[in-house]
């Protein structure tokens, strides 16, 4: 057996298939999972839209190598996390990291059982997403305390969360760092053409009107990506992935690239702001379906910024946040406990047995 | 006469009727400006919807006493900015200020031919919007640009711009001193209690979506704000003052307001975020309106941050944008060139004569 591990560290993120038999049962979760998409009937149309996309979605994790590589950049940012919080927080360590994804494995339920047989008290519930969204986070949470009551450990670990980062000096760093080494794959000679193009994962209107706190907090972190930047380029901020019939929070990233490219924009820097791990979004969507697009568009010399995966830096990071977070004592930030004015969730921005009451 | 100035400030905003009987006028200008209103057979129907919200806006202004205070407050800004620039920076001095209103005078023309009698010959187009967009800021350079040429001035002066200044430290800390006075005006014992709901004026999805910059400043301003008051309360941002019947940015102001009584939220406090001076979207909307909607909600203890207006922070703040620019020997921020990918305006991004080339 290994070393009891004193604090636990919850890596909450959406996940993604591992392999292309995994496609279909990723999108039956998604597709069940009310806090993120409402179906009429979604008992029996969310199985159906789920088994009617596979085919299509399969095809698309086969062009980037038969399945997302999400899980295995998590496991490199637990590990850097974890090794260097063990160096920074001796009084909280031995540290230990665990892997909650919301649509594929492993989940809420693995990570906490792993939690229990570590002999893990004190526990983090960290998002991946440095933007809040009740989307993202937000279901995450919810899912990760659901499950807690389902294994009946809801008073077994003390919590406390993670829930926002958009700023950080950390994070920030190492996403400008991203950005540089995108704009180094320019010829110097033609540097000074690029249009830096920050992409978010978009979000419904309905969603936005509620009053969720995403797209404020991407404003935030563009802005201090490029104050960072000593603001050496120009930018635009786009919304990426929309799908289905409603209205998204625009300008979509898929109608700027083709504007652009009309407009005569040559050079284009494309930075994916509200992900930290390489997925379909980056991988599919921004390198190979708007890679082509911009091409046809007019678009020469078109980059898409290195996600961050196990970039040093970005392990800093990573390991700073949590540190700051364990030092501070707080449960949460000051923002979780606010649920959106046009909420309709009853479950919502809850924590489990917080530490410090 | 009197002594020559050296460098012109002109200080470009919306402006306000004066009095009751330029309510009309007013109203006859902004709805004739295509870069803000697009209707059908504008030169028509602008001048009809005009007349016809003539007496209820003209019922607004008689309720804040009788008129816009935004010339007032300008003037103000602008005598304190010009005698803080003439100690900061002696090279430039003597600075005059001379105030462009897009719908009210002084307009573009008055300050242009006030300009050319006092000497100027290098000019700052200095904007009074922090966060850009071409609905206002936008609006009124182009404005400037055809009233120079309509005065047979276009190589009269050496133009360079603030554009936009939505992170400006100076800025920030008078707008964090607002949000501070603002919770001061609660009861100390219930000031834990507060929320703080950023309020900036709304735009047009349609605008949005063409790639205006403005919401991710405005998120910047926020996350700015906040992080200068340590984070002490829970906040919010929502949109307000949208008209028509075409989709604007939400969360909607009233909408969230209205949703946070529902919620049981009893204190409030509302930035604006977006003005720098009180005019009727705060004398009126945000006091009256709001105030009585808060009320009728169930929100107790209802309070608007003061504006900006002549606070010293405020005035230290606009002379010290300006002192950094003119050290820059810009022309413009890396952002103003680059025109939005959905622009329809043929004439726009343009600066007229300007310094350093």
């Amino acid at each position: 057996m290994s070393q009891r591990v004193k604090t636990g560290i919850v890596m909450l993120n959406l996940g993604g298939p591992g392999t292309l038999d995994e496609v279909e049962p990723f999108l039956l979760e998604l597709f069940a999972d009310r806090e993120i998409i409402q179906l009429p009937a979604q008992r029996w149309l969310g199985p159906f839209v789920a088994r009617r996309r596979a085919p299509a979605v399969r095809e698309l994790y086969a062009k980037i190598g038969g399945g997302s590589p999400i899980l295995h950049w998590t496991r490199l940012q637990g590990e850097g996390m974890v090794e260097r919080l063990d160096r920074l927080s001796p009084e909280t360590a031995p540290h230990g990291f665990y892997v909650a994804f919301r649509y594929a494995s492993p989940k809420s339920e693995d990570a906490l059982r792993a939690m229990e047989a570590d002999g893990v008290e004190r526990a983090v519930a960290f998002t991946q997403y440095p933007q809040f969204s009740c989307s993202t986070t937000g279901s995450s949470l919810n899912e990760l305390w659901r499950a807690a009551g389902r294994l009946r450990l809801r008073d077994r670990f003390r919590w406390s969360i993670v829930d926002r980062w958009p700023v950080h000096p950390g994070f920030v760093e190492a996403m400008t760092d991203t950005v540089r080494r995108g704009l180094e794959r320019f010829p110097a000679e033609e540097r000074d053409q690029v249009l830096i193009l920050f992409s978010a994962h978009s979000l419904p209107l309905r969603v936005i009107n509620r009053g969720d706190s995403y797209p404020q907090e991407i404003g935030a972190s563009v802005q201090a990506v490029m104050t960072r930047l000593g603001f050496s380029h120009p930018w635009l901020l786009s919304y990426q992935s929309e799908v289905g019939p409603v209205p998204w929070q625009g300008p979509s990233t898929e109608k700027v690239i083709r504007e652009l490219g009309t407009k005569g924009r040559t050079h284009l820097l494309v930075v994916p702001i509200a992900f930290t791990s390489d997925h379909i979004e980056t991988l599919s969507e921004l390198d190979l379906e708007y890679g082509e697009l911009a091409h046809k568009v007019g678009i020469t010399s078109y980059v898409r910024a290195p996600a961050l995966n196990d970039d040093p830096r970005f392990l800093d990071a990573l390991a700073d946040v949590v540190h700051e977070h364990l030092r501070s004592g707080d449960a949460h930030s000051v923002q979780y406990p606010v649920r959106c004015p046009g909420c309709v969730n009853p479950q919502c921005r809850n924590i489990l047995n917080p530490v410090g009451i």
